[in-house]
């Protein structure tokens, strides 16, 4: 996954990042030296490894999620917020580390890849150290709920990741398989976040739950908009990144409301080259992108997941408070868009 | 690893794996079950390969360890050994779908690996699954005491694989090395499931203790069997397994004791060779092995490990019963050994 802010202009000056996770600072700043503690209780020959996938990741996303829903004018549990944030954090870069080696991706965050600078085979047990860490600062909580939960969202990732392998073998483009793999690969650590960064701090359980809502479809609006860079992206370079992902078997939402697209006689005759290995099917499926415009498809699809996040939060602003900087967090998606 | 008793011929029909482990007949007979219903609880898109991997697996060395460690006249809380010993099966064969991908193994317990079957990108994926689910048994306990000794347990064992993946590079053919890695890669399982076994039992913590000693050292002294084996297996294949092992970067013991046995001047010569790299070096370490025989060497250093699991279990007697089947199983390791 690409970060939020990096690969497109953005669309309007007041939507910023930087401003959104401000009140963040001393929460982010003591996420990050209780991650780089974290490396010293590792074994030796694992801990430059892990220090080079710490110093080398994104914006914190999932944490600052738990920090949000866990906001209660404040951050009262800090420091068990902090540590479910370097649990989803460190879950979140162990099926980077996993996901990098099948993708065969070289760089990441502008960096090598962990499979690139150590070799694919450390690579797997890397991303293992990763999350078996992670499971252990689970433990350190008070009853098992939350190994439970961090175990079983674990489970989910990787199972999306699984069906979205095997996507490619069986051909499935409907779109409610689209929503069941992105539901699992990409939406359900950003659940685990908001909803047991709620739980954390103490919240109700109408809250809980109606952060599960929200943190369920921002996930899937999240992973949309970032199917959607993939097409910007690999439309200024030709396609190139556009055909990486197909050969790997990903259909992104806009290759799905593209194929759907086509008259009968096309979708079926692509759908056999494609199935028949023919070299020249993913050109001819960029080929038929200027014909078969699929944004304004694609961006109502958003735009549904982005309605019900926004209806999760009102839903709890009723009842009891809830941190403004989450639904800043849905307007600062929608501007980037809005700005592709 | 391969299996205890299939590779080598029996030495001592006394000597029987079946009959140690026949008072465990209804524990393993309910632990298939309870393995067989874990395959329901995951994602529809995961069951039908984590339920080949069950149906195609070994021993249940590490539930046996469990049991016994665990038995008081009986078994007292079996349901909860049962868990226990479905969670350390889990762990072991994550570790060996992920194993099987590094080492390019096709075949293990004579099917196709999961990495052969459902290709490596699965691969990685299923055993990520396999581990994560271990996780969410470890959660059914009422503490989070097994969540922490299972995920740090995976954390170990993952890291001395990783060791070992590093040592061909950096040429680390000294025997404290080699130990640091068995004792991470195949002895903390024995460890974890022997001290744990005890544990969950309710044994005394000196029990509890001396159990986790003899898991360490029965543990190592498997794993220099298994080298043996490897080493065996080669010499009537032409030195195929011992042309992998090293290629792959696996300094077993009985190589390392080949490589201390040469003249330093044979030594140096044939390390430079290796370092850099040349195709010939394998076959010259396999020409060195007729003219140094190492099996005394080695042998003395599995008895080294076999005395120490040994004594650990007679200071449990003195205080408390011990399953008697946990002595046995030493003398059927020794046998095993013998019949090389």
């Amino acid at each position: 996954m690409t970060t939020i802010n990096k690969t497109v202009k953005r669309a309007d000056p007041k939507v910023d990042f930087g401003a959104i996770v401000a009140p963040l600072e001393g929460y982010l700043k003591e996420l990050d030296q209780f991650l780089k503690d974290q490396v010293e209780l590792l074994e030796p020959e694992v801990q430059s490894q892990v220090a080079y996938i710490l110093n080398h990741s994104g914006k914190r996303l999932r944490p600052i999620l738990v920090a949000l829903s866990g906001w209660d004018s404040g951050l009262k549990n800090q420091n068990e917020l902090i540590r479910l944030g370097a649990i989803l954090e460190l879950v979140h870069l162990a099926t980077l580390v996993h996901d990098d080696i099948l993708d065969e991706a070289s760089i990441r965050h502008g960096h090598p890849t962990a499979a690139n600078k150590y070799g694919k085979d450390a690579a797997v047990l890397i991303g293992d150290v990763l999350f078996a860490h992670a499971l252990c600062l689970a433990s350190d909580f008070e009853t098992t709920e939350v190994c439970r939960a961090v175990a079983l969202a674990t489970s989910r990732v990787c199972s999306g990741e699984i069906s979205q392998t095997y996507s490619r073998q069986q051909l499935n483009f409907d779109r409610a398989h689209y929503y069941r793999v992105i539901e699992l690969k990409t939406a359900e650590l950003f659940r685990l976040a908001c909803e047991m960064g709620a739980k954390v701090a103490g919240k109700s359980e109408t809250t809980c739950n109606a952060l599960r809502t929200y943190g369920i479809h921002l996930g899937c609006a999240y992973q949309i908009f970032d199917d959607v860079v993939d097409l910007f992206v690999s439309e200024a370079k030709a396609g190139k990144t556009l055909g990486t992902d197909l050969q790997s078997g990903k259909f992104t939402l806009p290759l799905l409301v593209l194929i759907e697209s086509l008259p009968e006689k096309e979708r079926l005759e692509w759908i056999e080259s494609y199935q028949s290995g023919d070299p020249q099917a993913v050109a001819l499926l960029v080929g038929y992108l200027s014909e078969y415009p699929v944004l304004a498809s694609v961006k109502e699809a958003f735009n549904e997941s982005i309605i019900k996040a926004r209806s999760a939060l009102n839903e709890i602003n009723s009842s009891e408070p809830v941190a403004k900087e989450l639904f800043a967090l849905i307007d600062f998606l929608c501007a980037q868009f809005e700005a592709i």
